[in-house]
Parts: structure tokens; sequence; C-alpha cells
């Protein structure tokens, strides 16, 4: 295919040691030659593949120097992109990088969309949709264990199971082409209906299997969103700083916002817990009296998992019975803080308002009990320990609901066969499954939905 | 010298395409090989210099992979060290490049701390000490100018400067030692006089030409602090607004801290504002109910520049009137607002209040008036323009403090030579004068300075 060629800053935005400008494309080495100036004159269109230079970057209209660098070479087809592409490692200031890349799209680059060298590798063929969307599961992985999912999607595991899945669809197809084709023989029907059984019930085994890692595979790439809440002075800010503290905290600035939308992860024992709203946790220690009770409620319910704080040296209060009753349907772990002074809560009243909660008695004054909610939160959603890599993890919420539709639609293929439906009838669904699991691999996928998905990616990536 | 080999990941933090683990040291290219993966088992120690290679980084514990990744062989002494230089460009994630430097460490190499690489560019003699701290320089450029001044004291222009004078110095000092050790003719005094004067003279004019350039080049640097302040709903989060929207905020996160310290820069034609506490203005848009009275004193000491604004619709309050006064003494501009509506406010009596501050009239609402104090803002402390990048500032704190005691130490030179101190007495401050230039450049500068200053730098530079 033939693209013109793009620019980006390769690098997270900030303060570094180096900062890289990314070009691929068939006019990337020229480009660069354009303000490169390198040690006697050196040219790096002559220059072989895959090496680095040291040189100035040189604004050819003023001819001042803007930066040194090292400049990387590599011609296609072994790159990223399979393009020609070239690699500015700047020092790494905003300003200078900056710089150099407007001095790279004033030459005849453009800028990069989000996600468009990833994009450009999946239309060149280097690799397959759900593996260029594993490149974006990584950057994002919050903790190891989603990271492995990720490595695992990238080097093509999910890819290489949905494709023996379609070859065995391919091969019934197939199969009962030939049987219609050539219906010699009178028992045709039957062994065709007894062989799509067979297969259909493994191929729906399997993605049911694949369907059951959804909900952890979820967790692990979006991480639980976990909301703190309980009334003023109960001890969230130090249940918060507790978790942080044992955890180190990974901020992430949310790319094209502000800084309002910060979002922090924990990892608690390999499950990336989000932290709703730690900022006004820390402010005003009181989220109802913060955006008020209606906002309040609408916060719990986007949370996956809720940590209710009570005051354990205090008799329950009207207030904490109500936030225990509200809370009761959701995933919560009520935590019975300030055990080191004398206890003067109804732990007994706490279980009645929330029995299918799990609780947990701490002194965060003391460091007690924090291990005890962590292995509270593992268990409640890994059984005690995350699985290994080993696994396959479906993760990517387009994933799910592509293998829910192809299980929905292979049911369908069983159905059929139950009921005697004829085999063309059938055939029909089986196609689609076979169709749906292609738009995983991208396969059978629409441009505006690659669009789409390539424009979530980050910049330079 | 002789060093162990460090590393450390020499890219933002964040997320993003690329991130870099930075190797130098004897043993980079081995610990590499250890945990380097390459097509058909090559290994990186027979790679030629300055080449990039495919590969995975492979757990050598668990054989598990961790990251696919391109590593960069850069062999000594051609290299950003001089030493043995290793960069492994990994996907870019925060959890993925902490494993990857995780195993680097595991394998053998130690933690790198801030500013270690650059420091052992210096230690090994590829960089003189002031370029060193261009390179920092560079990092933080807030703007085009910054950046330019920063490049020019990385391409050593400062250096050479100061290099020159120290020659000349030495020169004279040779000179005077001469005379002093061949005393055959009698008006070898006076001729030593008479030079001297003549040598210190220039020295002197030197000296104090570059430190004209210091106050501008500080602002270069550092950026001008600037409080928005006055009453509610004057207009300070329109003013705020606008300058953002104007000139693109910079915003940066303070190594070392939480999201608590973020810095937000606007680049006002070449002068980089570093806009105080403007969190605090956006949320409760009152600085003074917020932090109370004495902190917004001390707030208004730190500031550099303060742009206080006033409703010009109403009548002068006698709040306006206290905040008038509170900041007569600094460099003020006085911001008129909402124009747009009937002029009540008695602009004479603002003048009376604060005689040498600058007064803009503006209405934020519609846009008018802004670019008259973007202007107002350049010609306070750049007389209209900010200089080219042909000039030599001084923008470092530790640079013009010792520029400043070597004018002093010049200072006494020519006054002893007034007074007709002897020679060899004379001579201890020019002895000094050379000295203390050299500390510029590193020549004659102390061990724990020297960590005292690297540690200012991020990781992984």
């Amino acid at each position: 295919m033939e693209f013109d060629t793009i620019a980006a800053i390769s690098t997270p935005i900030g303060e570094g040691a180096i900062a890289i400008v990314r070009l691929s494309g068939d006019e990337a080495i020229n480009i660069a030659d354009n303000i490169y100036q390198g040690i006697g004159g050196k040219c790096l269109k002559d220059v072989a593949s895959h090496t680095i230079h040291y040189g100035k970057i040189v604004d050819p209209k003023t001819s001042e120097i803007v930066e040194e660098v090292m400049v990387t070479v590599m011609k296609g087809p072994k790159t990223f992109t399979r393009e020609d592409v070239i690699e500015i490692n700047c020092h790494g200031g905003l300003v200078s990088v900056n710089r150099v890349l407007q001095l790279v799209l004033r030459s005849g680059a453009r800028l990069a969309e989000p996600g468009e060298f990833t994009k450009r590798a999946f239309l060149n063929g280097r690799i397959d949709l759900s593996q260029a969307e594993a490149v974006m599961d990584l950057i994002r992985a919050k903790t190891d264990k989603a990271m492995n999912v990720a490595i695992g999607q990238m080097e093509g595991r999910l890819s290489k199971l949905v494709q023996k899945l379609r070859q065995e669809i391919l091969e019934v197809v197939a199969h009962v082409e030939v049987n219609i084709d050539y219906p010699e023989y009178d028992d045709v029907e039957e062994m065709t209906h007894r062989l799509l059984n067979e297969k259909a019930s493994y191929i729906r085994n399997e993605l049911q299997k694949l369907l059951e890692t959804a909900h952890q595979g979820k967790i692990l790439r979006e991480g639980l969103s976990t909301a703190i809440i309980g009334r003023p002075n109960v001890g969230k800010s130090s249940l918060l700083n507790s978790l942080v503290h044992e955890n180190k905290a990974i901020v992430t600035d949310i790319p094209g916002t502000t800084r309002d939308v910060i979002e922090e992860y924990v990892n608690v024992r390999g499950v990336p817990l989000r932290l709703i709203d730690t900022a006004g946790i820390r402010e005003t220690e009181d989220i109802v009296e913060r955006i008020g009770v209606e906002r309040s409620k609408k916060y719990l319910k986007e949370a996956d998992l809720i940590l209710l704080v009570l005051n354990a040296s205090e008799p329950l209060t009207p207030e904490d019975e109500a936030l225990l009753e509200t809370v009761a349907g959701f995933d919560v772990i009520v935590i019975a803080n300030k055990m080191d002074l004398p206890q003067k809560i109804d732990l007994e009243r706490v279980r009645q308002l929330v029995p299918k909660g799990k609780m947990i008695t701490t002194s965060l004054l003391k460091d007690e009990g924090i291990d005890e909610l962590e292995e509270a939160i593992a268990t409640m959603y890994f059984e005690g320990q995350v699985e290994g890599a080993d696994l396959t993890y479906v993760s990517n919420s387009r994933h799910i609901a592509l293998i829910s539709q192809a299980l929905q639609s292979i049911e369908d293929v069983l159905e059929g066969v139950e009921l005697g439906t004829p085999i063309d009838i059938i055939q029909i669904d089986l196609t689609r499954t076979w169709e749906l699991l292609g738009e995983i691999i991208g396969d059978t996928v629409q441009e505006s939905l690659l669009d789409q998905l390539f424009s979530q990616f980050c910049l330079g990536k």
C-alpha cells in the first residue's frame, strides 16, 4: 500500500532525558536529511539500515541549531510499520522536541493521528488487529499480570486460538458444501447433522472457556474502579494513604484532558485498583458533602468495588446505617477501623445490613489489617491469586462482545441441528460465527471501525 | 576513569509509544545480552557499534517474555558518556519498562542517580560543567528563547567566553611573574601596574556585560513567577484562561512530588510565565478566602510579577484599595476588566495608588486587551522583545553567583592597583578571579558540589 509520511512525538510528554520524534513513510529519510547536519556532511540516505548517527538538527530557513540529536535510520520492511522509519532522539525538553517536530512537519511530513504508526503496521500486514490492540494494552498495563496478558496477546496467543477456531469452522463449511453438492448417498443429511453437532459443540465450549476469562481479563486490563466511602474522620484518607504507600501508586494523566482527570492506580497483589476521586477524598474527606447525595449515588454505581470505612470505636450512627443500606447490593468490603481504641461498634448489626459483603477490622493508625484487606480484595476477584501468563485472557471489550456474539451464533447452529433445520439455513449461522471471529483479528473488519479503534491509541504509537 | 555500569529509564514517566532504558558502563553490553533474545540467537556483543536490533527481553529466571524491543548498541568513546551505552527501546508502558529496568538491575547494573549519565560525560571529559548544566536547562526550557540560550550554552558559548577571560588572566599572571622574577629594570613595578590596570579593566567590563544578561537569563531559564489576584468575580479565571488559551500552557509535574505540585507555564512572546496556584484560582476563585490573608502576602512576595484584576464596571471597593496598597511595591500590572460595561471605576485613583505599576484595560469577555497585556509583560522585562540567540546569557544562579564573585575579586585588583598595593598581594585576587571563573566550567570545582549539582537532573539523563 502507498501512504504519505507521518511524524509524531513518540515518548510521553514531560521532562525526561530523551524524547523521540518518529517518522514513517517513503519520504522519512529525505525529510530527516533536510534538517539533519551530520559530522563531515554525512547524509542519512547514504547510511546503512538499522544504524544510529550523531548530528544536529538545523532549521533550514534560519540555519539555527535547534537540537543535538542521535538519529536512527531503519529501512523497510524490517521496521515497526514495514515502511522506512526514522527516529530522532532529542535531549528531551518539551520545547526542543516540539520544535524538531515542527521542522519535520514543515519539511513535508504530516502529523500522525493517534495510533497511526500501529495502524500502518496492521495495514501493511505486519501484525493483526488483536495484536495491534495488545500494543496499546501493553502501554496501559497497570500491573505485571495485566502486562503478561497483553504480551501474550501481542505475541499472537489470542490470534492463534481464534485462527484455529476459524479454521475448524471453515473445514466444517467445506465438508457440508461437499455433501450438499454430492448428495449421492441418502444418509448425507444425517451425517452432516451429526458432524455439525460435534464440531459446533466443540467451538461453543472453546468460546465459553474464553468468555469465562473475560471478567478477570477486563479487571486486569482496565483496573477495578474502587470507591472509598464513609463518614468524615473515620479514616478514609488513612486507608487511601496506606494502600498507596504499600503499593506505590501509578498516576496517569488521561491524554487530552487537564489535570482534573488524573487517575491513580494501586497494584494490590496483581489486581490494579483504580481509585476513584482520590483528590476529593484528600481535599474534603467527605464525598457526600462535596458532590451531594444524588451524585454520590451515581458515583457508587460506577464503582466495581466499594470500600466502606466505619469507626469501630463509636456505635453505628444513622449515617453509617444509611451508607450500609445503600451499598448492600454492591461488591463491598466493610472496614471497621480504629480497632486500637475500645470497640463500641455492633459488628453483628453491620453483618446483618451487608450480608454479602466482606468485613475486615483494621487499625490504620497502627498499620494493622491492611494485609487482610489486600488478601480479601485479591480473593474476591481471583480466588486468592491472579492467574499466571499461561492462560489466554480476553480482556478487551470489543473482543468480549464479538466472542459473545459468536457464541450466540454457534448456539443458533446447535439449535438448528436439534430442530432438524435444513443444512443450508444452518450454514448461514456458521458463516456468521466465522465472520465475527474474523473481526477480532481484523480479517473482516470495516474501515470506519479501524479508524475508531486506532484513534484510542496514544500519539506517536 | 573506571566506573560501574549504571541504568535508568530515560524517557518521561507516562503513557507513550516508546520508553527507553539506558545503560552506561563497561558491562552495559554484557548485561543487556543476559536478558536479550535476538533473532537467530544474535548476541549484542557481536554486533557493530551504533546499530539497532530487534529482539525480545526475556526474564532469565523464568524464561518469560517481558517485552518486544529495539536495542541500540553504542560502543565508547563515541557516546554520550564516552562509555559503552545500550538503549533498550520498549513499547512504552509504565509496567513493562519498569520490569525491563528491574531485570537490568538484577543482571548487575546499578540504578543511576539523577544526572549521573551527564555527570559521567563531564567526568570523562566529553563536556565541561556549564555544558552539562545546559543539558538540563534544555530539558526544562519553557520557550524557544530559553531553549536558544540553553543550546548556545551547550554548544560551549559561555565556556568559550569564560575560557578566553581565564586565558587573559593567566597571561597577565605570567607576565607579572616574569617581571617579578627579573627585576633588572627599575620601571617594572610601574609597567606591571599599568598592564594590570588595563587588563583588569577589560575583564571587569566583560564580566559586567555578562552579569547584565543575568536578570533576563534567569527569567528565561526559570520563568517569571506570576500571581493573578483580585476580588471574586472580577475575571481572574477568565484572565487565566485567556492567557492559557492564547499561548497553550505547558504543564509540568515536578519530579518526586505528587500532583499537588504541578506547574503551569504560558509562553508570552518568549517570556515563560509560571502561573502560581492556578488550581486555587480555578477552584475557589479567591486566594485570600482559600489560604488566608497572611499566607496570601507570603505568596505575593514569591511572585516576580503580579497581575491585579479589577472590575471596571464598579467603583473601587475598600478591598480593591487594600489590594492596590499591598502590591504598590511590587512589579505589578493592573488590569481594569469588564470595559464592555459602563465604566464606574476611578482609574486616576488606581494610578495614584500604584504609581509605578502599568495599567491595562480589558474586556476579557470580548477578548479585548489581551494583546496589550502581553505587550506590557514583554516590554517590562525585555524592552519589547526577547533578545535573539546571538547573545551569551548567564541564566544559571550558580554561574551568576560565581561571576559576581569574580567581578568583586577583579574590582579588588583594580583598587589594589590604584592604591599602589604590591604586585604579589594583588596577584592573590587575580588568581582568585581565575579560580572562580574556573568553577563555572568545572575546572576548579569540588566533588561535593558536583554531587549536589547533578542531583538536580532528572533520572536517566
